[in-house]
């Protein structure tokens, strides 16, 4: 483990680009003054908000770029003009060399996986990458994955999500054996898909010594917390997402309108502020804001493009966590000893390692 | 279109049973004195709660049955031992046999949908069934199916699924074309299932007499309103459902908990709690209970077993609306105009009626 934490930052990524981002690096900063950073980015740009935050630009060294990609381009596009040159490339290149531990970036998310995918290659034994997002939950906290990456899943692939996610939850929440749950749909008749059963069959026959296998869980069990790992293939994942954060703002718009309709609701909105603000953060997006993408030689932590400086603190505060914590080594072991017949393929810890 | 709007009820299914059931259709009747019910289920427990609602009583004809479905026996099981003669088998049948226009269930789903499968038979020119789900939205209700009926669709079937939900739009919101969105996930670098791509680029290019084609939609988009029908396969759409169902009792819960914590919370709580309630009821998933089969010869109409009273009075309400306003009739219509080109069987209206 490095003395400190060496972060690259792609300082044009986003909805509000550097105005934000480094502001975010600087609270990120005080929090973990451990880290130094290498921001990647326009001069033009980076320098003056740079030159406002002097404790960040102390511990930053920045380099120039010309290329920025741009949010809504193809990933085939960003890739045509981008690679090589742009602040999101060189920012995965500073990982890929050594320079740095984990890139962050607030940009286009297809354009910065194509990018991870085609720069730091996959790990040895795994084939697709997978988008690992924080959920909230009544309990705490749940990662579920994969939340977009890629479409549909063998068994095969499910296992090395609950191998890379069960990991990561080693990582973030500080336990031995995480359980992991296969996201599934409890109508009887259909009994869910193939693979799905298939990856539980395996999990529940084999010894799994970095996880507890719990079994399906259903859409409703995410936010009641009932496992530490969701597993499911992105399609699903994507849409479960996106569906919660949904109603989550659907039920914010609910509040907010039944809070201002009468004199008395107004009263009472006065007197319980403190306590909508405690429910609000719990319930901010900004809070657990960051995709880890998993299954890359290197750790690419994917912020919200529209996250403010606190959700973007919060995405680099994931990224120090994921490497001071070992993100890449614990899924290493897992891939190593759990599992180690689940496919043809012969899998050794040393092909994990970044 | 029938002077009275005849329910079959399967007095036997649900958490709850007749208890909960016939206060629900005695609920329906107020509102709709048209509904003439036939009620099916075991005497010792039917007729002593009949006895005590002499309105329902004399709006019904009760039809004793032996064989009550049990609410986790596997729908092959159900069939087994309730083929013929169980309380939900008698219920479709009257529908079959044009003695009811529409059944109204508690019960175990699968089995439901399996003997709804096996007795009506499906619609001509549609091979899989679909269950509908209402889905409160900031605009007021949308449409979503596929949630569960079965897994995976090619494109023809998820046309299918556009031309039934439009036709549910038709008969609920009492709009001539209501707008259809295709599911998708907006990750720029997989650009969604093949099978929604083609049904997107089948539902451009050809004209939809009775709907208005929106493009794609994601799962954010659904609590928005975005568009009035939402086309799933039943995994994904299964997956939605209840993640939005967990994502709203976690909303709930964190408010509850929130305002208690305080004294001057518990104070702003009993200020507003008028506006919690209206708040409360928007989110009540009783209020939109009942999915509605699709696709099969006849109407079926699916209560969440868990229905209160009024929960199950809206299940009712709904198979009624579906009834007096047509709702098999307008699937044979779409069936007949809409895309009579798309699959390469031939579709004729005559052949949705029931």
């Amino acid at each position: 483990m490095p003395d400190k934490v060496r972060i690259a930052i792609d300082a044009m990524g986003g909805d509000h680009g550097a105005s934000v981002i480094l502001p975010g690096a600087e609270i990120s900063l005080v929090r973990h003054p451990d880290i130094e950073y290498v921001v990647f980015g326009n001069s033009a740009v980076v320098e003056p908000v740079l030159a406002g935050l002097p404790r960040l630009k102390a511990a930053s060294r920045f380099v120039h770029t010309e290329v920025a990609i741009r949010m809504d381009d193809k990933p085939s596009q960003a890739l045509r003009y981008g690679r090589w040159k742009s602040s999101m490339w060189l920012a995965l290149d500073a990982v890929k060399k050594g320079d740095a531990d984990v890139v962050v970036s607030a940009g286009n998310t297809g354009a910065l996986m194509a990018m991870a995918r085609f720069n730091l290659k996959m790990m040895e034994g795994i084939e697709r990458p997978a988008i690992a997002a924080l959920w909230p939950t009544l309990k705490g906290e749940s990662i579920v994955l994969d939340v977009g990456a890629s479409i549909g899943a063998d068994e095969n692939h499910l296992i090395n999500l609950a191998m890379m996610g069960s990991a990561m939850a080693r990582v973030l929440f500080d336990i031995d054996k995480p359980t992991v749950g296969l996201l599934n749909i409890g109508v009887e008749e259909v009994k869910g898909l193939e693979q799905v059963r298939e990856a539980g069959r395996i999990l529940r026959e084999q010894p799994t010594p970095h996880f507890e296998y719990h079994g399906f869980v259903e859409g409703n069990d995410i936010g009641k917390g009932t496992v530490d790992v969701v597993v499911t293939e992105g399609f699903a994942g994507n849409i479960a997402l996106k569906t919660a954060e949904g109603t989550a703002r659907q039920f914010g718009q609910y509040l907010k309108s039944a809070m201002s309709r009468t004199f008395a609701a107004r009263l009472g909105y006065l007197l319980a502020r403190q306590a909508f603000q405690t429910m609000r953060e719990k319930m901010d997006p900004q809070r657990a804001n960051g995709g880890v993408f998993l299954g890359l030689n290197g750790v690419v932590i994917k912020s919200h493009g529209g996250a403010n400086a606190m959700g973007f603190a919060a995405a680099i505060d994931l990224g120090y966590d994921m490497v001071r914590y070992e993100l890449l080594a614990k899924i290493g072991q897992s891939m190593a000893r759990d599992l180690p017949a689940s496919t043809g393929t012969e899998r050794v810890a040393s092909g994990a390692a970044s």
